[in-house]
């Protein structure tokens, strides 16, 4: 029998464009989930340490200047899901009964690196080569969202509308890169960057931030509604650009499918979500592969208002990376410090009602010529 | 209680300059790993992927021809220590019940980048500045041996002396970069890199290589000697160049403490060791943290014999890093094939006789300016 895992505490900074250094975006998260939990330094016996550009033991680096002189600390990368990962290998640790209680921690600093989609690569995969043929990200999912468009016979507004809706939950939260409310028409009339994605429609990707958590097996006495994780998935796979399956999601559906039995619930029990809407067309595809609508029902969900605020099981009350942005190392991380403060009652201003039951989902990799992927799931709950 | 992790198969390819990609040299180690343990592919439950300096998910990108769709993938990054910090986590994975069965893999390809010690860095923690100042890992191991010979009292050909027992050893062991045995008066009148370190003394940064392991909680049936991990030990901490403790290699100490502890084994139970010699220094350094020795006999237990093969305690048979080279992220796991030969019997023209306990340790970072760094030691045993 496994122990219970318990988010003792959370924290993240604000996400956006940053004077801070990634050291200093690393501590304040640190420092401030420490302080959320009420534990002292002595008790985190372990640090994950989750970024995708930051170079060599990077979480050593960033961590010096704190209290955790010698513990051991592990570097972690996977990606868009670089985060969920290092939370999925400290329940490992925590399981094996390595430790009782850990930091997790994830930063980026997208400003430092000139922005764009195709980072820079040093490694002899090709990347520059899908690159220079135009297979980007934003391409990728353009080819997606045309797929979707083409195959339900759906009007491309219904991109727009995703967008919208989560940049109007994005304006409730004060961690969100933007915080304006946009209409369908500035949405639908913002710069196009890949046919039929607008500008308003792709996550900002020129955005710094941190996010952390304390994770332990014991009780967290101090804590009026102590959050567990209940299920943590971590899949790969390769992602698929055919029209016979762009629109599958196939490694996001299997680790939905994981996560959701080892939590022991059913997609209809959950009751708030923070999926990796990257671009609009991601929340889309994610719907079905979450098992929340069956294939081709997307837009309907979504234009039912079931996912909106106050609906049936809000998606993306954070405002998801269209609104809060993308640094990639905490993205995950950033997701569950929302999924604990929603479940906890304090997301102010965006609390969804009674939420219980709470799954977030990160799906990375896929970039230019890097056809494989990680996808994680976690379902967190009272 | 934890179930026995034992390891099923090990490779790697041979260490050197290779025209193989990364991909390449990843796969080779990979496929004759899984045909030394006599798995199928789908008892690989999952992969965990040390390297330095590839990039985004380069697990993913490594093994996508493999037979392994979708299983998860984790990339771990720890410094020098990168390949043994993957075999850590996957050890937590297998004792947390999560796989029975996993691949653990290490890769770099150090002739891509073009040499040297100080590596491109994209992070803003200043490693320019201490590299332009002279703060290289060549100079800060030269301050420690010339701490070493004037603390003790000793004359710098003791340094030359560890260069050639491991040439010695790296001449009978094909994976090695280097296989040509060399006098003492060749290392000492080798080209001076950083005074009293000459070029024989320093392990050669331009090499590729990789290495593989299966790990398993089932008793490997086809093996006549199933190697098991009796001792898995990670830890961090802030590598020191004050003269009062630039000689103490604390963090190794510290963790070959636990692992000792975890193993239920004393230091003069180690039969063969495989540990860290980047610079010649660092062996002698690691013989009293390893507590091989007393701090201050290092040149001594080295002068005795005891380090050698045919020695009670050989020190590095595979030639160690000085004679094999360092690609990071494979080095940590090549150490343990090399255990696991050694306790196989199968370290044909190297064999430590009768080998019955294993050590093999890392501890890496601490590159200009970059003062934190990670340790690892391992404990292998019959």
């Amino acid at each position: 029998m496994s122990p219970s895992i318990y988010i003792a505490g959370v924290a993240m900074t604000k996400f956006g464009r940053q004077d801070a250094s990634l050291q200093d975006l690393a501590q304040a998260a640190v420092l401030e989930a420490v302080r959320d939990a009420g534990v002292e330094w002595q008790a985190l016996q372990a640090s994950f340490s989750a970024n995708v550009f930051g170079g060599m033991v990077l979480g050593q680096v960033l961590l010096r200047d704190l209290n955790l002189p010698g513990t051991p600390l592990y570097n972690v990368e996977n990606a868009c899901a670089s985060g969920a990962t290092a939370v999925h290998l400290a329940c490992h640790a925590l399981r094996a009964g390595a430790y009782d209680t850990v930091l997790v921690m994830g930063v980026e600093k997208l400003t430092a690196l000139g922005g764009g989609t195709i980072p820079l690569q040093r490694n002899d995969y090709m990347t520059e080569l899908y690159a220079r043929s135009g297979l980007t990200l934003p391409s990728v999912y353009a080819m997606r969202a045309t797929r979707y468009l083409h195959e339900f016979g759906v009007d491309e507004s219904v991109l727009g509308e995703v967008a919208v809706k989560n940049r109007r939950h994005g304006a409730l939260n004060p961690y969100a890169q933007t915080r304006t409310a946009v209409s369908i028409d500035e949405v639908m009339n913002s710069r196009m960057v890949s046919d039929p994605l607008t500008l308003l429609q792709c996550c900002p990707s020129q955005v710094d931030g941190a996010a952390a958590l304390i994770l332990t097996t014991k009780k967290p006495d101090g804590r009026q509604r102590p959050v567990r994780v209940l299920g943590s998935s971590v899949q790969s796979g390769r992602l698929s650009t055919t029209p016979e399956d762009i629109l599958a999601a196939e490694i996001t559906a299997r680790t939905a499918r994981i996560a959701y039995r080892e939590a022991c619930i059913d997609p209809a029990d959950i009751d708030v979500i923070e999926l990796h809407d990257a671009f609009s067309i991601a929340e889309l595809i994610y719907y079905a592969a979450l098992a929340l609508c069956e294939r081709g029902e997307a837009h309907e969900l979504l234009r039912s208002g079931a996912t909106s605020l106050g609906g049936r099981v809000p998606v993306n009350p954070s405002g998801g990376l269209l609104a809060k942005g993308h640094p990639l190392g905490a993205t995950g991380i950033a997701q569950m410090v929302e999924a604990v403060w929603q479940l906890e009652r304090r997301a102010t201003g965006r609390q969804v009602t009674d939420a219980e039951i709470a799954l977030t989902q990160c799906t990375g990799g896929g970039i230019a010529g890097v056809d494989h992927a990680a996808s994680a799931v976690h379902i967190l709950g009272l």
